[in-house]
């Protein structure tokens, strides 16, 4: 149906709902008012807030939605007009929600980098209204010459329209013969005005009343690991150190390190996370679980950074040289894994920069630097930066550091605490270095209040971390997971990390081993981008007493993990975790964010959701469906009824299908009710793949 | 507090967070990104949508609101400035909502018609995190002399800002002095970090860092009537009409109508609206309950507006002439109540616009002027105007319509079905007359989808009927009400109408009394505007079969009532009426749109919600609050526990209060659980006052 003069090949986008690109009709345009002749508002993707551009994400497929009506009962329709940043410039019709709301949508898969423009064309839709009118009039006997000579003439307006195939016109000019044809009767006039040929036609090249064009409009596209990504993190002084005959531990370096890179790829993962890899400071550094005297074997935080060997643009001597660190990033790539680098802006009380900038931080009245603290806490191992004594100095000594990085080769940084910074500091930050380079991904760690967080990701951030963590129950989850797909997917990126140096939840510590199962399937099937922190594989579940965060952890020692006993033994999640990477790999549906819809069980624990993608928007063609079904309980054996709603993946309710879990292989024929038996303890959850009917 | 040069009589705002006005001071301005130092979004009041100004009447209360927040955990405050039309400028604090969604608020009452300027204006606020961080550190004995010294500093500056009272100045160099004084213990600085009378000093004139000042926006204030007004409907052919000995009824007159005005007023009613006042058409004139044969006695439908005798310039001959209209306006007015006119775009068959105009109207292929239709159905006593054709042409002629009527002394517009003309139309035409004269109100009757409505409320109708005569149950009312009070009142004003010629719902149908009563009820307290159309009082409740109006309706013929006698048979409404609008007249509280707050009961019935006025915002400097208490199904007795927030009208949990029934004179002491019984069938609500503690 597509008729662009560009190849199939080039085109950067897939729609089901392409139109031939036409300019649309010009109608008078008296813009006096704010209202536009056949109204358009609401127009999304769209910011909540702010002038920021919406986002996307290489691949991802966008649902453009704009509330149109007009006045009366005439019939309407609207579409969208795409440019790419290369300049291609292509047409789609949207369909009517049918929600009540006068919403209407196209979905669009885009598939250039860049920032897009876009707007919506609204009109009078000549055809709809004559079929409508014209239907319902020759059934009832009521102006049936009238309706015909109407249908006729726009028949006639339709065929001589310039563009439109010599078929069509043929079709044309033969219906509106017949249809003025006395010697035809009124019910094969209504099967003129019925007949779904001559509809295609029309959808397909709309006869226009009253043409409307919307505003302008810009979505940012960027590339795809912005929006997905299987995510691991390790601590490289932890890989490949060793217990001494003394009893202090070696640290490991980047070359240990790079031993581990081949289970990391083998377990799936797509970016690899590095805290920061920089020289610790010494002063007042920290020892075991967050004591304040640390011995001399004690590596301290890696998020005190800064000592006399260096700072933020350092590698810390214990790891290697810059050059070991450029060999990792490179043998990170051939094994298909991108590294991200930790951006933590603070400074050990021996940074260089303290001596060198004492202007960057917060003198007090008695001539002391402040530490960073959270009264009448302190913490006397970092000093916060002060961004407003010199915010020029602070900007360029920032930007130098992380362009630093990316001259490295390293194109992903994980920000360390963002709302503890300024955000116009962020917003330009991040700018600057898109315009340099698109391809560079910063994720903010914002663990704060929703305002902040999302602010944050409106003002440029790539990808977020979100309260995934602490949202562990079937109804927190059935609204989390929905509002991430659907309320907050224009400007945020969740990226659903299942643990954290700082974060073993409740959930973790006492769910046993179900829970590491049912976090790990939620988070790598519910978002395109997901998280592992190392020691995840060994159920790791012990926290510091009174604490949401492992005992013995590893921001202030190194630990020495039996990776491979561990799977000998059974006792790893690590095969589990590959398989969860091989589904989401196999299923370019889970790739989405915005498909996510939940369904219903009759459990108050068992979560249900699906991700579908369309087969006109997939990349191979074919149509991808995921059915999740999960026991978030962590405890028990659960039955019940699940109920989906199978329209969305375009079958009708009450029709059989054929669904195979995709962890265990078995198959069954599913219809829209069906029961389910979820035992944690051997396992917690289906995830079940949508056969396309043989 | 307030310390403005103005005086209180003059001043055109109440507020009761009024601060001396004062420039910020100067912060380095960094705006080479959207976000701003110290971030403000989601500014309101505001559209949702478009480039339209939100609006407010005169004296109503706005709930000015932003998302402010900064960086880490240092205090930020929050400021509105406030231009008045006249150029008052006024400094109001906001409060934080403690909604964790960084939200801040200021109510002020706005008392001046006109477009207002405000703009949000967000800082560090230096003494709040020094509070709290010196409360906190002083305590735990950390830092002391250090956060002394600190507060020392901070008091200096305070005292030497310009402006700041004498006394004020003498009170913080003192207390910088005790906190410097060696000799004061710990505990006693405590004391002074913790005086109400220093944090009062520094609310009232903040000692602010990282100044920020966010966008300047507009909002609308219209008069008062347009956001507050008792509607009576009636249509003035009937009051007075006599039926003569033939059978055949004589018209009433706008004589004979003068002489119900005395009874509407007493009623309490405001507002006097009339259906159409012109000629009606000849041709194809509908018949009773819409038939489609009219005999010569028929009237017709007062919206089938034209014939020879005139269009919608001329005063039907029947009521008599444009100087009789000009006194039945002087006599209204003489009693209290304006005159509402319709303003229905639409012509008979026989209106002089058709042979002078018929490219007003659409003209078929085969030559005839099209009826307005539903297909199949047509209704052949209506053409509907084109706006397409002539815009310019029609766009005159409605402004010379009118401006003729304003000329007759007209302020007040209900405009019928809206919803089925451009919108662009009604943005213009409402801008054009408001420029000309701020004071006309025009009523929107878009019984449509929410997406026109609300977009006609926005493009600037002062007031819309809405979907109240179908929101019936409590779940439903719950809903609907908060949705007036809260979603949309920054764009849409609801008429509350109880019944219209059009719409006797099932619930009025089946109800009995109580049902009318209970609408009422609910109508006169929720909204500061509602309506009744007349025969109402006469509980007049059988419909036309299977539909949902009035059967013998009066839009086909006269009606004759016999008001007196009903009200000494005891037989009507009307003692009930000017009772609820008594109380309305009474209570503040109930003048007011968006202070409605949802409280609940155990019984899935009884509605309670409450409305309540600060005594700072209040016309008498009085608290005013009005609790009602509602049982929504018309045939049952019903008792059960009712639950309030009395937080809300400033009374802690569990504290007692007297409250008076203001419709029965009882009087309870009531705390936030009480026990209602109500009996729909003597007394279905209670509308409580809660006295003043004495």
């Amino acid at each position: 149906m597509v008729t662009t003069t560009r190849s199939p090949r080039t085109r950067p986008w897939r729609s089901a709902s392409a139109l031939p690109v036409r300019d649309i009709p010009a109608w008078q345009a008296e813009r006096d008012t704010a209202a536009r002749r056949v109204p358009l508002a609401k127009p999304s993707p769209a910011l909540p807030w702010g002038d920021y551009r919406p986002k996307a994400f290489e691949g991802e497929v966008v649902p453009f939605r704009v509330t149109a009506f007009r006045e009366g009962h005439d019939r309407i329709g609207v579409q969208l007009r795409l440019f790419s940043p290369s300049g291609d410039e292509s047409l789609h019709r949207l369909d009517p929600l049918e929600d009540g709301f006068d919403r209407w949508e196209a979905q669009v898969a885009l598939l250039e980098q860049g920032i897009w423009r876009f707007r919506f064309e609204s009109f009078g839709d000549e055809f709809a209204t004559w079929e409508h009118a014209a239907s319902l009039k020759i059934a009832a006997g009521v102006d049936a010459p009238l309706m015909r000579e109407i249908g006729a003439q726009l028949f006639e307006r339709a065929g001589a329209e310039k563009g439109r195939p010599a078929a069509e016109r043929r079709s044309l000019a033969a219906a509106a013969a017949s249809l003025r044809d006395a010697g035809l009767d009124d019910a094969a006039a209504l099967a003129i005005v019925e007949d779904p040929a001559i509809a295609a036609f029309f959808r397909h090249r709309p006869v226009m009343a009253l043409a409307t064009v919307g505003d302008d409009l810009e979505l940012l596209v960027e590339r795809e690991r912005a929006g997905v990504g299987a995510w691991y993190e390790f601590f490289p002084r932890s890989e490949g150190a060793r217990r001494l005959k003394d009893g202090t531990v070696k640290s490991g370096t980047f070359r240990t390190a790079a031993k581990r890179l081949g289970a990391v790829a083998e377990m799936g993962f797509d970016v690899l996370y590095l805290p920061p890899i920089h020289p610790i400071g010494r002063l007042n550094r920290k020892g075991p679980n967050n004591t304040l005297d640390a011995g001399p074997g004690d590596p301290g935080s890696p998020w005190a950074i800064g000592s006399a060997e260096g700072g933020h643009d350092t590698v810390h001597p214990d790891l290697g040289t810059l050059a070991d660190f450029r060999s990792f990033v490179r043998a990170a790539g051939r094994e298909g894994i991108e590294i991200a680098l930790d951006l933590a802006l603070q400074a050990a009380p021996d940074h260089p920069w303290v001596a060198a900038h004492p202007e960057w931080f917060t003198t007090l009245p008695d001539g002391s630097i402040a530490y960073a603290e959270n009264p009448p806490k302190k913490y006397q191992d970092i000093y916060p930066v002060n961004f407003d004594n010199d915010p020029v100095g602070i900007r360029e000594e920032v930007l130098r550091v992380v362009r630093h990085w990316v001259a490295q080769g390293v194109r992903i940084f994980r920000v360390d605490n963002p709302h503890t910074k300024p955000l116009q500091f962020w917003e330009w930050l991040i700018a600057t270095i898109n315009a340099e380079n698109p391809d560079v991904v910063f994720l903010a760690e914002a663990f704060t209040r929703p305002a902040p967080l999302q602010s944050l990701a409106a003002a440029g951030f790539q990808q977020s971390y979100t309260y995934f963590t602490w949202r562990n129950t079937k109804a927190e989850l059935e609204e989390f997971l929905s509002s991430l797909a659907h309320e907050t997917a224009d400007f945020l990126r969740p990226n659903l990390f299942v643990n954290t140096p700082d974060i073993l939840t409740e959930y973790l510590q006492y769910g046993g081993r179900a829970a590491y199962r049912i976090r790990a399937a939620i988070a790598a099937t519910a978002a395109p981008t997901y998280g592992v922190y190392a020691g995840y594989e060994h159920y790791e579940n012990v926290a510091r007493p009174g604490s949401e965060e492992n005992i013995d952890n590893e921001k202030y020692e190194y630990k020495l993990r039996d990776w491979a006993g561990a799977i000998e033994r059974g006792d790893s999640l690590a095969p589990f975790l590959r398989r969860l990477n091989e589904i989401r790999r196999a299923h370019p549906a889970l790739r989405q964010l915005r498909n996510l819809s939940i369904h219903w069980s009759d459990d108050d624990a068992i979560l249900v959701y699906a991700k579908h993608l369309d087969a006109g928007l997939s990349p191979d063609g074919r149509s991808d469906t995921i059915i999740v079904v999960v026991n978030t309980d962590p405890h028990s054996v659960r039955q019940t009824m699940v109920h989906l709603d199978t329209r969305v993946w375009d079958v009708e309710p009450g029709e059989a299908y054929e669904v195979e879990d995709l962890v265990t292989g078995a198959r069954w024929t599913w219809s829209d009710h069906n029961y389910v038996m979820l035992d944690a303890f051997t396992q917690p959850v289906h995830i079940l793949h949508v056969k396309e009917p043989a």
